[in-house]
């Protein structure tokens, strides 16, 4: 049964995730045609509510959008009275009022895409709020691994950097989880939170880690903008302990494991220059499946009787 | 009989005014479909030129334009070489050439859209000239009356705030006396013109007003960007002045009167917080409105020959 | 036979040239029908790649793809990772990864279309590259001289201005000779590059130039933001040496020479007021004619296979 709105991993049940995961597929086929799509959302419309910038999610659901055949439209928030003090209660209203069908939105704070999902009839996408969820994220990565293990079951994924305050390390972690992936952090001690109920391993050197045996690396970006800086002694520093380094890189070469990053990527600091070209690296492929696992939700989704 | 332009209220007679908003209701029942969308303005082109940020009124347009399947394009003016010195006519020969067929235009100058229309073939649309007009906000604010009052002559409708520098308050006042709707005015003295020929009631007392009997309070949005502050002794005192407090919302509640607002509203100034929960608030019908009324303008004007 | 990308003029042979010209009449004349528009690109994607600025060219090509039923998405270099250090090479691979149709690429870095295009399946159009070429420019540039002079060769087209750092100069003198028309320069001694294999014709004084008796005179723009001022005494000197002053209109109208310009257009800098009304002025064809040479172009380029 389709659900109005799509918040976070954590409320999916397991089928939930394996239908949006199977869908996904047909519509990545989409775009190796001439024609890339499909009419199934004629005549619906999309509003894209991001407060906080971010050109790859941006584009990414606006081009899912219009494979469906949906109309988008830009509510430029930047520039809008929101910013000057409106409140996100009136917002939601004048959403409401506009009668769209879908609002993706990205905001800082943690849980705002719920409390729009509950005051519209519109369905309502997470597309990142604070460090709370990141949904889609989790369900690209994970379509992207069940392409190279179709049976991710006891596979295991080492998820590298700042733990703590990464919407995505949050979502991905949990989506894996559901599909019984095994899952483990490495990062420095302070921006990795302390085991918990969630029995997820915890790694603070680098070595170690490997010694685990992951089938994919996934290394999360480190958000300079934002707080971590103050907590890596430097960047050259945290490339060292924690990035794939040349070496590091021919190690991983050889023993097969894969390559993950939600991107951007800081060149230099996650990871050296010839990950880039590494046969293994699915950084890429992750791109490519986002608009095909961003299709299948929108497809998915219900908006609430109008 | 089409127009070309739509400029302002006060050039369209009755008949004109009665046939735009009775168009606009079918458009309005079109957002309670499925597919909110019809093919009447396809392979037609719209452009927006907005030299003033707004993202309301522009969204509104946007949503209009591409639920008639038009094809809208943003002339980003704010980055353009319009603002390096670029002439308005050289803009306007632009436009011109690139034979769009509307062009929506918001300027701080008044008359500026006239100007544009009298040398391009396209369809003006003012969305807002300086003080002069806003005629699209003037008919959703009549076609949301007339949905509370189908024969709306003889009501009372008292418009509250900076008259005086309002292009709403002109262009909602003129279609207001052409439908025969009674309209008074509110305001600080400095910000209400004197009487003239238009007949208007000035009050500049809360109380007096109000023993006027108006069956609509329209709260103008006090402009804190622009000239309105300096006319105030503060926002504290303006509320405690002309704005809906608390204990009016209990009197306007009891006597069963409508409210308005353009939007977006600044809470605590124009009006308290509890009049967003008001079941006579009108706010949120003039949003949905809005796009209605635009689609019917959109689809009455008639763009010159090619 | 088409090919995948567009990057300069150097590179077609004049069949192709001749080709793109004559399918933009059709397009053209499509601007006079009610409506603009053909199925051509359904189902296709353009990427709008531009990290230079530019209202007009931008809503240029977005209007020509618009009117060939592609679908438009803006990638926002302005406020992407691009501009806080991504490498080129990630965001060309994301690009691939998106799985687009078209990239159209501003930027000021001569020769970084080329390198996308290498690098991408999609088909790359140059939008402008530093000082290097304007393609689509010179096309839409000789198709407005086709108009006036269907049979273009040995006519006389006069180059004014900063020749040297000018793409459109570059780009629209190589198309041009490639249809046999001569071209030659005027311009301070220091912005004109000395003569080489090309066989262009130089001057830097205004009266020597005439006295070649050109049939058409294209003024290039005075690039205010760019280098050009430090190499003029002043603009109203330029204006004296090299612009179109009242005085000099009146002969060039007596004479019946052609005026061109890519605009936008610094009055009285490059040109007098009264050009804007001289019924010789090319300037508005070249707008529309445009839109007309990108759909063309759009039309013409197959997409690397996918």
């Amino acid at each position: 049964m389709p659900r109005k709105d799509l918040l976070d991993i954590a409320s999916l049940d397991r089928e939930e995730i394996e239908h949006l995961l199977d869908q996904s597929a047909p519509f990545k086929d989409l775009f190796t045609r001439s024609v890339k799509k499909v009419p199934a959302l004629k005549g619906k419309s999309v509003l894209m509510l991001f407060y906080e910038p971010s050109t790859r999610t941006h584009s990414s659901f606006e081009v899912a959008a219009k494979r469906l055949s949906a109309d988008v439209t830009n509510f430029d928030v930047a520039q809008s009275s929101i910013t000057k003090g409106e409140s996100v209660r009136e917002t939601i209203e004048t959403l409401q009022a506009m009668r769209t069908d879908y609002v993706i939105v990205r905001h800082k704070a943690s849980g705002l895409p719920g409390t729009i999902a509950r005051l519209t009839r519109a369905s309502v996408i997470n597309a990142g709020d604070g460090a709370h969820a990141h949904p889609t994220q989790a369900l690209l990565d994970a379509f992207t691994i069940k392409e190279k293990f179709p049976e991710p079951a006891g596979r295991k994924v080492l998820i590298v950097g700042d733990i703590l305050h990464s919407r995505v390390a949050r979502s991905t972690c949990t989506i894996l989880k559901k599909l019984d992936v095994e899952v483990a952090y490495l990062g420095p001690g302070s921006l990795v939170p302390k085991q918990g109920a969630d029995k997820v391993r915890r790694f603070t050197n680098y070595n170690e880690a490997m010694a685990w045996n992951p089938d994919i690396v996934y290394l999360l970006r480190v958000q300079m903008e934002r707080q971590d800086v103050q907590y890596f002694p430097s960047l050259r520093e945290y490339h060292k302990l924690y990035g794939i380094t040349d070496a590091r890189l021919e190690e991983i070469r050889k023993r097969g494991i894969y390559i993950m990053h939600p991107g951007p990527v800081n060149r230099g600091v996650e990871l050296c220059d010839a990950v880039m070209d590494y046969e293994r690296s699915l950084i890429n492929d992750q791109v490519e499946n986002g608009i095909a696992a961003r299709m299948a939700v929108l497809y998915w989704l219900k908006p609430g009787g109008v």
